[in-house]
């Protein structure tokens, strides 16, 4: 065959997501295992470099890897690849891109994950619709990306867009980021089952305690949305307590930003009532002359956004063979 | 002497400053008057404009009014000049740049008056140094403005950039704008006299309550700030919170803008220790990787910003003459 193929590897806090695309942006095959975040950097890189070869292998292997291209949480540096900070893997100044190439040998490009998710779903969810565009991701932390007249805004040092990290409430619960307060510690999965466990601690929350049968580490997020999907009144509290912070984060990046759109993915964002719910918020706490044409929207990429962001960021950096046309643009 | 001219207004909740620039940049004059706007829309005008005629007539009789620029509190449109809201005002949709024309006969441009003042610190207080940098100023509201690669970045709508009007404390004082806990509640000069006169109601603040002899409405930031420069314990105390939702504020700017340079202004910053205060809880609360090349400095042209970012924004505006050079700009 010898297509040219490149690889996109969301790396997140609990999951790697990895998928192998042709040069036309086909998707060839793609591939969900666990961080083990805990086991140290130098494990979760050979999980990382080990799936794209097993999924190179699987489904691409008389390809030419051009490149690949990685989503990684915190603020980093786009040009070098430096990761400045992730709390969610307690990661602080790895030179990320320097270490991938060298296993690799392959280029290797480095954005931030919120950034790239930004980038899928301006490209290929909703795409060209929003000129302006912030996306909210809500899973185990609270990230996020900002597009300003189509192209990702990074900032200065690269680190722009961490929407998780606003102080929302001064004297709040501390964060992974060591501040106290922030969206991510007030709204995000880990912090909803944080909340969970500590009602269960104080005897609250029998719904919950039957399902995990005293286990509390079983409790996730996932749990309680079930639960308050199911009806349950105590998970449906904590639920819309979270969805009540999100929504105060959205409307100060409304009163800051004044966007287009807010498009709202992550595992936790698909809870039904969660964008009415921010939205409404929104409604009350920011300007009315900014919200009134703003769209409160669901990510279409769902679970994908990264992953398409990193192809999106290819077509951009990779020109193909001889043609030299952007990787994963048609042919002709 | 037939030189062209343009006149800058900047309009604020409780002041209206003008000033008259030739051609070249030079400032002819200015003058500062109470914008007096408990008298309405249409006094407020008025004054604006009579104000314009007075510095004409007194430093520039014979010349050419080429046109007027205005900087308005509030989120609104800069290509239509509408005033969406100025709760300081209390102004709705007001359009203001189609009003003043038809009183003026002469082109108005209307921009938000912290949009105006950063421009005016990026073109002349800090010129060409910064080229990602965000203005707060703090006065009787907070406003803001933000320089994205050199230019003013508006949003949407025009609306972006409504520092003041962030959540920091959710279920904080109501603020002017109608939501609760918002910075400009929090921090401001109106919200520190209000503080101050809450504690003297209870009987507390004997210093501050022997200055004003009773008169509670003689309070302002002002007088707060200089018994706390003097040393005042209670006085100190409600500047040193102040500083620290400012502090928070600008600490979620940085997570969000990753920014190059925060440039304070306004009545109350010229507080002794407030620029550090906020360097230390921006310290604290952003991630470490963007706040340490982060430079936290006061504004240079002080009560002048907005006036200079007028003039900034006469010379993208204004074509001068014959030559067609930009208005303020040396005619060689």
């Amino acid at each position: 065959m010898n297509r040219e193929i490149m690889a996109g590897v969301d790396l997140g806090g609990t999951k790697i997501l990895a998928g192998l695309f042709d040069d036309r942006g086909q998707m060839l095959g793609k591939r969900l295992i666990p961080t083990e975040a805990v086991r140290g950097l130098e494990a979760v890189l050979k999980r990382m470099t080990g799936l794209i070869a097993e999924l190179k292998g699987r489904h691409a292997p008389e390809d030419k890897l051009r490149g690949v291209v990685v989503g990684a949480p915190g603020p980093l540096n786009g040009e070098t690849g430096l990761v400045y900070e992730a709390p969610n893997l307690k990661w602080r100044d790895v030179p990320l891109r320097e270490m991938l190439q060298e296993i690799l040998q392959v280029p290797v490009w480095v954005d931030n994950d919120g950034n790239l998710a930004a980038l899928g779903e301006y490209t290929y969810g909703y795409p060209q619709e929003y000129r302006m565009l912030l996306y909210l991701t809500v899973s185990t932390g609270i990230g996020g990306g900002i597009i300003i007249d189509g192209e990702v805004y990074r900032g200065i040092d690269g680190g722009a867009g961490e929407f998780g990290h606003m102080t929302i409430v001064p004297e709040g619960p501390v964060c992974s980021c060591g501040n106290r307060g922030c969206l991510e510690a007030l709204a995000s999965g880990t912090a909803v089952a944080r909340a969970a466990r500590e009602e269960v601690s104080r005897g609250r929350m029998a719904a919950l305690q039957e399902v995990v049968k005293g286990c509390t580490e079983k409790i996730d997020a996932r749990l309680v949305a079930e639960l308050a999907a199911a009806g349950d009144g105590e998970a449906v509290h904590l639920m819309e307590e979270a969805i009540g912070y999100l929504g105060i984060g959205a409307a100060n990046l409304v009163n800051l930003f004044n966007p287009q759109a807010i498009v709202i993915g992550g595992g936790v964002s698909g809870y039904r009532g969660l964008l009415r719910g921010v939205e409404q918020v929104v409604k009350e706490r920011s300007y009315s002359s900014l919200s009134r044409r703003l769209k409160i929207l669901p990510a279409r990429l769902g679970s994908e956004a990264g992953l398409m962001g990193c192809l999106a960021l290819a077509g951009r950096k990779i020109k193909c063979g001889v043609s030299g046309r952007p990787f994963g643009m048609p042919a002709d």
